[in-house]
């Protein structure tokens, strides 16, 4: 082993279903090796690495290791923080090497969506400055889907299976009341940006319903009059009408439907939420009963109805990392790559950081239907094979089986500063 | 087979994720029976007798019935329709008998909560007066588990399986962005009532955190300030707070939070949900960043988690049914109950219609916590055994596979005046 055989890794920005599989696969594909040492985790992400409070992944059982392949959540805390700029400020970079110097690290792992491979992109950047011998490489994560270059997103298709099977189950649910109670059921997702969330509630045409009738994305500026003209066709036609909202959607002019004047002319304070403000519009202008959910974390910590597909490609990630890492890859973002043959095909390559960091992959026009409301064919051929096969989920007193770890701290305390590195 | 063999079953208020095995399970008794004839279904309930609307059950294949015991939503529309009084307007109660005469059937089953019995009571209390001969059982049905005499109710236990589960992944989810991030989550859950499916997701404790830390049930009046610093310890001591609230806790003036004065004193009008509302008071007051969700049907439609247990009540209510009215039960529902061993351990009986029309069971006070807050071990005990088992779900291409009936209605369309019946 050489001087620098540990490996730092840390989880950024929102959980998911799959990510400690991730984070598992890692840990384990380490331990394998003969050439690196101990796994230390960031305690909250790179705050952990700023204050110095690594995790000791050797403290805990490989029973437990395993188990996280089976564990929603972030197993060993996230953050929402991003570095300064090291342009105007680069004390924290410092710090951040100061602190892997002590603990002998040469592999910075850094699992997150766009902002987090900004942050490995800037470390990788400025260790270099200071030829601090680490190799930096991102893992993708996110559910919105909205990273650039890779195929898809590792923890996207466990929350496109779980909207998808949502509202497979609601449009039955409706249908049934439709007739004397509510014709009318809006699901609020998340997706601020982006609207690969709403699509995916697509999927439920699969099934028996041809719900959901309308899906309201970011990429497509809101306008009220002709939604609620679809919505009413759509009652008048099929009896019901079963939407699915981005929390992002925004008005012509730019605004979160949530902050809109519209939602204000109609007497209602914006609560948080685009589903209730929606609701109103139809039960205000139509006379439509109608219901809501908002699915808010519901939908990324339901590890129970997890895509296996999902769950293969986080685990594929954390294996890779350490393959790459050992062929001296560098400064580059893990991709899910898909092969364009019949059956759906796929390995993990690497793309620069510099081409993935802060950029945000919206919808394309092509996967979006004419009217704005709803998905192409050409989308659901992608997204299918996302949510393909049901990840494995052991349970104990009926409820699903999760770990909580020690999350031992490692007591290498004592750091140097960095200009002492030779 | 006498000349009324013929059977009338419907599903009555909102739909659950194992309604339709009871219906399954009691077509396929009907048709293993010799001295039965053809289940006719109400379209939409009761509806569909005022209607002269029965879906011929003989028309569907056995595969399809079969599958509905997996299939969430009425598979045969349901209704929120209560039948006038009888004492003011009786043609609504003349109608449907004569409906039933029409297609020679000698047994009525409704399947639903505490309305619906009260509408099969009618019934057969009308039936009488005319000497039709019929017999009239109902079937017990309601998420919300607020039926009495009856120990739990089918629909109920997969609901809390749900919450539970949710609560469970959830809470991993804030537990490990807490840090620098959302520190309370708010889960909205159905119960306008009665506290049942809030106080379930307390079963997520018997997993590895220990949400939910606060509950809020109808049972308990609410009051801000108690609850306000209850989060307030609960984030200090714990670090983050997970709350499961009922949609339909009230104020000291009894008046819904919703619609409360409270709510418009903070500058916010009712939207339609008391999650945004809780968590615009804590936003406010205490300056905590949260998140919110509401179930909605998300929480009654989730048949990919339902509860072994749970189905099986559904299953064995429809199957008993059959048994009950060959045994000539009458004017009576059906019961699960539970015997006082070690095991869990149950069986269905039967209670006079009299006795649960119009009763709704609310918490017990030794269910719940002295603060008002949770619930007690004693709550815990009783829960526990609703949500054991996972129910077996078929999918195909990734998704719950769910069944579509053929509903094709009789075109026995003839009625003749009841007063003709002799």
């Amino acid at each position: 082993m050489n001087k620098f055989c540990n490996v730092f890794y840390a989880q950024s920005g929102g959980p998911t279903a799959v990510i400690n599989a991730t984070a598992a696969a890692l840990i384990q594909a380490v331990n394998s090796s003969t050439e690196l040492g101990t796994v230390f985790i960031g305690k909250n992400g790179i705050v952990g690495a700023l204050n110095n409070e690594l995790i000791d992944t050797s403290l805990e059982s490989e029973q437990d290791i395993e188990q996280l392949k089976h564990t929603p959540g972030s197993a060993f805390g996230s953050c929402r923080y991003k570095l300064k700029d090291p342009a105007q400020d680069d004390s924290e970079y410092k710090r951040v090497l100061e602190v892997m110097q002590a603990h002998k690290i040469g592999y910075f792992f850094y699992n997150g969506g766009g902002d987090s491979q900004d942050t490995v992109h800037k470390v990788a950047t400025y260790a270099k400055q200071y030829n601090y011998p680490i190799q930096c490489i991102g893992l993708p994560k996110t559910i919105d889907n909205d990273l650039p270059t890779t195929d898809c997103c590792p923890g996207f298709g466990s929350v496109a299976k779980y909207l998808a099977a949502s509202i497979s189950g609601t449009a039955l649910d409706v249908c049934g009341m439709a007739a004397t109670s509510t014709k009318v059921f809006i699901l609020e997702v998340m997706g601020r940006h982006t609207g690969w969330l709403a699509a995916s509630s697509a999927l439920a045409k699969l099934g028996p319903t041809n719900a959901p009738h309308i899906i309201l994305m970011p990429e497509i500026v809101f306008d009220l009059t002709s939604f609620l003209n679809k919505v009413k066709d759509t009652v008048e036609q099929e009896g019901y009408c079963i939407i699915v909202a981005s929390e992002g959607i925004r008005n012509q002019r730019g605004k979160f439907l949530a902050d809109s004047n519209e939602a204000d002319a109609f007497g209602h304070k914006q609560l948080g939420g685009v589903a209730p403000i929606l609701s109103n519009f139809i039960k205000q202008q139509l006379g439509i009963k109608t219901h809501w959910s908002v699915a808010d974390y519901l939908q990324r910590s339901a590890r129970y109805i997890a895509s296996q597909t999902d769950l293969e490609h986080a685990i594929a990630i954390g294996t890779a990392a350490v393959e790459y890492a050992l062929a001296k890859e560098h400064n580059v973002m893990l991709t899910i790559n898909r092969s364009h043959s019949e059956q759906y095909e796929w390995d993990i390559g690497t793309t620069p950081l510099a081409s993935v960091a802060n950029i945000e992959k919206i919808m394309p026009p092509e996967f979006i239907t004419e009217d704005g409301f709803n998905v192409t064919p050409a989308c659901i051929d992608y997204l299918k094979p996302l949510i393909n096969g049901q990840a494995n989920q052991p349970y104990e007193d009926g409820l699903p089986k999760y770990v909580k770890l020690k999350n031992i701290l490692s007591n290498k305390k004592g750091t140097k500063k960095l200009d002492n590195i030779t």
